[in-house]
C-alpha cells in the first residue's frame, strides 16, 4: 500500500511579528493540520499547560534528547532551550497528515535543511509592507526617512529569500485566511499531484 | 511610479470536465478577478449575450483580428473559431488586476508560451481522481478493469505536466474554493513578493 505523505508547513518570521497569535487563531478554526508542540526548558507562564503550549523539560532532559538526535531543530534564547521533537513530525507526515510548526527564524532554517520539501511561510509586520508600498507606489516622492527605515528593514527582506511564501500580518483574520489558502493550494500543486498519478501508472504497469 | 502587475490565471482541462460551471460559480462569489471574455464565430445559444458570455464575431472579423495579432490564443472546433482577445488581458494586468481565462487545453498551451509567468490550473474529472485513489490506496488489489481505465486516462495525466495546479471537480463548491485558494496563495509567493521589496530597495538606493 502506497500512502500519500502529509505536508510540513512552517510558520516563522521576525521576533514580535505575532506568529503565536496567528497560529492560535488558525487552530481555533476547523483545520486538518496537526500542530507540533515545541519543547522548552523555560518555566511555564501563567495559563500555559505542559503538552498543550509546550513540552516543558529540564536542561538535562533537553540536552539528552538533543544528543540522541531527537530534535529536528533547537536553539537557545535567553538561557532557555526551545526545539521541535522529531518523532511526532515524522510519524504524522508518514500517516498522510499535514504538520504545522510555528518557530523562530533560526529554527526554520534548520528544519529547511532536514525537510527541504516542507512549505515555509514568512510572516512580516504590516509596517514593512506599508514601507514598501509607500516607495513602490509613489516612486520618486520618497522621503529620506522612508529610505532610512527601509534600509533598516533590509535584514528582514533578506530573510524572506529562504521562504516559499510571505504573509503580511496586517490583521489576524487576513493572515489566517492566507495561511489556510497556502495549505489548500499546496495540495493542488501539480508537482505533488502528478507524482501520485505517475505512481498509480507505475503500479498499473506491474 | 512602479505599479505591481496583476497575475494571469488560466483554468483549463479535458473537454466535458465542467470548466464553464466552475468559472460561473467562481464569478458568482466575491472576487477581484477580471474575467476575460472569449471571442467566437459560433452562433449564440439560447440565453447567451454578446459581450457577457462571448464576443460573437463573423469568420471574416475573427480572421482579420488573428492576422492583426489581436488574439493571444485561438483554435477551431467544429468549424467555429474560439479565441482570447489580447488588449483586455494586457491592459488589465498592467493596471495591477488579476485576469482569469477559462479555455480549452490547446489554447492554454498557446497562452503559456506568451505568458509563461501565468498560473495554469488543470481541472480533472472526479473519475480520474477515484481511479488513482483506488490504485494508490489499495496497491496490489487492483483489478484489470482499473488498469485498463487508467491506461486510457494516460493522456489526461500527461496533459497535467504543463500546469501549475491540479484541481479535482468532485464538487463545484470544493473546486471553486481551491481555485480561490490558489489565487490568494499565488499573491503570497515569495518569488513575487520579494521582487516587490527588492524593487523598493533599489529605488531606495537611487
Amino acid at each position: 500500500m502506497i500512502k500519500e505523505k502529509g505536508i510540513l508547513f512552517v510558520l516563522s518570521g521576525p521576533s514580535g511579528v505575532g506568529k503565536g497569535t496567528v497560529r492560535k487563531a488558525l487552530f481555533e478554526q476547523d483545520t486538518a493540520l496537526r500542530y507540533s508542540i515545541s519543547m522548552t526548558t523555560r518555566n511555564p507562564r501563567e495559563g500555559e499547560t505542559d503538552g498543550i503550549d509546550y513540552f516543558f523539560k529540564t536542561r538535562d532532559e533537553f540536552e539528552k534528547l538533543v544528543s540522541e538526535g531527537e530534535l529536528i531543530e533547537y536553539a537557545e534564547y535567553a538561557n532557555n532551550y526551545y526545539g521541535t521533537p522529531k518523532t511526532y513530525v515524522q510519524q504524522t507526515l508518514d500517516e498522510g497528515k499535514d504538520v504545522f510548526l510555528e518557530i523562530e527564524v533560526n529554527g526554520a532554517l534548520q528544519v529547511r535543511e532536514n525537510f527541504p520539501e516542507g512549505v515555509f511561510v514568512f510572516l512580516i509586520p504590516p509596517s514593512l509592507e506599508e514601507l514598501k508600498d509607500r516607495i513602490v507606489n509613489r516612486g520618486t516622492e520618497t522621503e529620506d526617512k522612508i529610505k532610512a527605515r527601509l534600509e533598516a528593514a533590509r535584514d528582514e527582506i533578506d530573510m524572506m529569500d529562504k521562504y516559499d511564501y510571505v504573509v503580511v500580518n496586517d490583521n489576524i483574520e487576513h493572515a489566517v485566511k492566507k495561511v489556510q489558502s497556502i495549505v489548500v493550494s499546496e495540495h493542488c500543486k501539480r508537482t505533488r499531484v502528478a507524482k501520485q498519478y505517475k505512481q498509480a501508472l507505475e503500479d498499473d504497469e506491474k
